[in-house]
């Protein structure tokens, strides 16, 4: 078996312009997020900051009515992605960059949710975008993990081939292969999350899977993806991993979960013809 | 066909036995974070309501570090799920009701992030509940779309028995029962959410969209889901017609994805065949 076959280059073109597509989509989506909500979003920014000001006029001295209305603003501001800490104009969170974020945590299903469409039409928009993305997303995953399963078992042909022991060659590769993912995909982030971002270890690794799983709660984000905090410079390497990172482990998490849904459908089949005498359908 | 092959009447007792597998695991999960986040949190809780007083002694004359103390203040208590509004000792969101459809958000992947564990224990639990909760869910929303597709075939073969007119009848058929997964999933529920939330018709269908994909970006959460609004008397019909909708939409939403995603497969064979003149694996 020669390299082009192990590593079956010839899918390699057909991956390629499939993620190609939905590089583009994720990105055209991020711009027109970033139009509809940027742009329209800016009247609600300054109608924000008079109220802020309001705050220190209306309540010098703070009781109870005044805990109220300021708790009001400050999860309004929050909202619109504002920091209360100085009086710099942001453009709040819709820009490009993190649009495109948005977007791809859209098609993912991840939604963290620490940014949503406030505009109508951002929310109409994000629906058909959605409507598109997911499937598009569902397609070019299935296509990554299909390529990881059939490099798994040209790596076990191949072994195969020098050892001539069937089952037990099969068996390694697989936990090999399970390992490695866990490494790659829990492990080694982990690490990096713990470093970057302050997190405890078991912070981190619930981040991995509630992000890799896409439950995607929004109560940890890396900071590369959330752009909440425009003090923190993050180095360049980490954006570029976090988005292999994603890629990559949905793909690989999405497969492991379809080994345990076979294993569960099986579990099924199995007791009903136990219990019912029934044939499996 | 008589009533009990139209209905597929002899597939409903594993369906049931299924989906009540599913309604237990989900209920133990919910009593298990109940437990976990409901006492662990509850020393948090004082810890707020005393930095809650700090405020007012501290910072009598509002100021600018004054504001992003109370910011502070009003973020974590609004995460603990407590509110400012009066000195009412609550339970904060962790009752059992809440924690229940919490751990539903968590197996149908929903995740709205309105609430989510703080405790490292409540956090390691929610990965393993995930690991094995999500197979299940999509086990049991697989068979609830098998048997809505079968029901809809047999109603085909029915009417086509009556007319044998086969593509009309087929086509037909398919509409309609899209037009009904529509209203049934998007129409009535925007109704509901208009009149119980006060939401306009554009973010009720929002709504709709972004929980039945499985987004769940939280920005915008059902009363009856959330429990952050104890003054807020919703009818009891309300939960249970919402976990209903919850239920048959996601199945419904995802049969439509997966029709979307076969779609979207035959157009990138038909494409590969067409540039590459390779053949479909
Ligand atoms: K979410
Ligand atoms: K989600």
């Amino acid at each position: 078996m020669g390299v082009k076959e192990m590593f079956n280059l010839a899918w390699v073109p057909s991956i390629l312009l499939l993620a190609l597509i939905y590089v583009v989509y994720v990105l055209i989506g991020g711009v027109i997020f970033w139009k509809l909500e940027g742009d329209l979003g800016g009247k609600d920014v300054s109608g924000l900051l008079k109220r802020k000001e309001a705050i220190f006029t209306k309540y010098t001295c703070l009781n109870q009515d005044g805990l109220v209305a300021v708790a009001q603003v400050v999860q309004d501001v929050s909202k619109a992605g504002l920091s209360l800490k100085d009086n710099r104009t942001t453009d709040g969170f819709w820009k490009f960059t993190s649009s495109a974020v948005f977007a791809a945590t859209v098609v993912t299903t991840i939604g963290y949710g620490n940014m949503s469409p406030t505009t109508t039409v951002g929310q109409i928009f994000c629906v058909f975008f959605a409507l598109f993305g997911i499937p598009l997303n569902v397609v070019v995953l299935n296509r990554v993990g299909k390529y990881m399963l059939a490099l798994e078992r040209n790596i076990s042909d191949f072994i195969e081939g020098k050892t001539k022991r069937k089952t037990c060659t099969r068996f390694f590769v697989h936990s090999i292969s399970y390992i490695c993912g866990a490494v790659l995909f829990f492990i080694v982030p982990m690490i990096v999350f713990q470093q970057q971002e302050g997190w405890t270890y078991s912070q981190a690794i619930y981040y991995c899977f509630i992000t890799l799983s896409t439950i995607g709660f929004g109560d940890f984000v890396a900071v590369c993806l959330s752009d909440n905090n425009p003090d923190y410079n993050y180095p360049d390497w980490y954006s570029v991993l976090m988005a292999t990172w994603i890629f990559f482990g949905l793909a690989w998490l999405a497969l492991v979960i379809n080994h345990s849904i076979d294993i569960l459908e099986r579990v099924n089949v199995y007791f009903k013809q136990l219990c019912c005498g029934q044939k499996s359908e």
